[in-house]
């Protein structure tokens, strides 16, 4: 098995301009799941209470995601987050956080899961992320991170640790800025490589993401859309898709990782279309290859008309 | 002579976060002009007052722009603006706006200027727009209109007359919504379309522009800088570069827009590294291969990598 995921398994209660959903099924390694498994087979770390649908957990078994590495607390309540996103739909405000069993959790890396060559860090306490790199016997072929504003609030040390080990890191525009305290994205990027990760993508929501490698630079447009119903979990899918192609293809290459991420982005663009995972549920190969088609035709120009 | 431009040439006073400029020669059409010859030659329109030096208007007749169009009034003063823009360089405060010359203008288009190809109409008022293009005794090939915000709120019903008679509208993402009432660009652009102009290109800044036409999108990427020194012109110089490029290889074709767009990209990408004018005085062809070279490396990918 080639691709390990770590992250949250998780409920949301999401209200946007368009609507307000019940309590749902969420979580970083949730939508990291739904995608990845599009492209690969998936070994899933993580912790949920009993209150987690077993349907969810058998869905994700039928999708080839081994659920071996994720702990059922049956007397504790899955964490829940509860958000409310504002009309430009690129800030929100959180009305809820509930960690439950994310407070307590410590991942353990089952056997069968080791010599894995795809690790993906989805959002969670560094610390969490820390310990499943030390518990890996070999070190896994690309590492690749995910976190948030709230660890460089509360774990700054142990964020600086975990930058130390991996090989590429996924945060958004604001993020990037607040790690490296520079405004400009093209110098906080070098700041923040100058931390550890080779790679850096920097995720800008609607208006794209770019990669960061020496001194490349290759930027992916989001596809621009009617409506973009709910954004929760875009970002978690968008690192599914890329993490999921490169474990499909094991070329991790530069040339491979452009493609990566416009793979990301086509997944993402499904997820936002719908509340939840839900459109991550439906959509099937064909409907990928026709959204990546679509990103060809969205940048794909002919510079030998320069006349 | 194949490309008509009509606009404000004037003097700017500009602060940003990186330091004040003296009062500088700005206004759309200059800006439109100086990058715009970089391809074709160009017949300019506009109006200046004594004030407005003989030096700059050397410079551009050096440069192949006819100012037989250019009205000189010894004694009146040339269009003023005054502006300061924030840290994020994407919101600016207006400090001072004297119309001057500008506020009687009345353009003339010489019988020489008779027969244009294309017509880049400058940000200005509607009816002054209007008015050159009903001046014309055969339509060009191509119309471009450049407007902006102010003129939605003073001049709603002037403006949707121009519209009717272009072929190519150039706004920015909130003039979009602002013209549309729609939140959405993608709607936004549908319904601005449904106006008159067959093509739509919004402006997104630092992220990009995006190209309509019928049921078809393209994206543009901006180029990441480090530094965004000025972007007092960057709006009118990726005018010129795209009204240019399709001059000189008279083809309006979609696929050949596209192309024109990156050149349009890489050329403001140039005005905003120094005050005003001065970076689009520097550039030569070697320079400008260069940096459309680095548009085809920052979002060319290979889709035959998804396996």
């Amino acid at each position: 098995m080639s691709l390990l995921v770590v992250g949250s398994m998780a409920f949301d209660a999401i209200e946007t301009p368009f609507g307000k959903s019940d309590k749902i099924v969420g979580g970083a390694a949730t939508y990291i799941a739904w995608c990845a498994s599009n492209f690969t087979s998936v070994n899933q770390i993580s912790v949920v209470g009993g209150d987690f649908p077993q349907e969810e957990l058998d869905a994700l078994t039928a999708r080839n995601v081994s659920l071996e590495g994720v702990q059922i607390k049956k007397d504790e309540k899955s964490f829940f987050w509860a958000g409310r996103y504002h009309l430009d739909m690129n800030t929100r405000d959180t009305l809820a956080t509930e960690l439950n069993v994310l407070g307590s959790f410590e991942p353990v890396v089952p056997e069968s899961y080791q010599n894995c060559e795809f690790l993906m860090l989805g959002n969670l306490a560094p610390a969490v992320q820390l310990s499943v790199i030390e518990q890996l016997k070999q070190k896994p072929k690309l590492i690749v991170m995910d976190t948030m504003n709230f660890w460089m609030n509360v774990a700054m040390e142990d964020l600086k640790k975990v930058l130390q080990k991996v090989d590429v890191l996924l945060v958004n525009d604001s993020e990037a800025r607040e790690l490296s305290g520079d405004y400009s994205l093209v110098r906080a990027a070098k700041s923040i490589m100058a931390m550890g990760p080779k790679y850096l993508i920097i995720k800008k929501g609607e208006h794209g993401a770019l990669l960061f490698y020496d001194d490349k630079v290759f930027f992916a447009p989001a596809l621009p859309l009617e409506e973009v119903f709910d954004p929760t979990g875009a970002g978690d899918t968008f690192a599914g898709g890329f993490i999921g192609h490169l474990a499909k293809t094991k070329d991790i290459s530069f040339e491979n990782m452009k493609t990566a991420i416009i793979v990301g982005s086509a997944m993402a663009s499904f997820c936002v279309e719908k509340f939840g995972t839900e459109r991550l549920r439906e959509i099937n190969k064909n409907d990928i290859d026709e959204r990546l088609q679509e990103f060809v035709q969205l940048v794909n120009f002919d510079i030998d008309l320069v006349g």
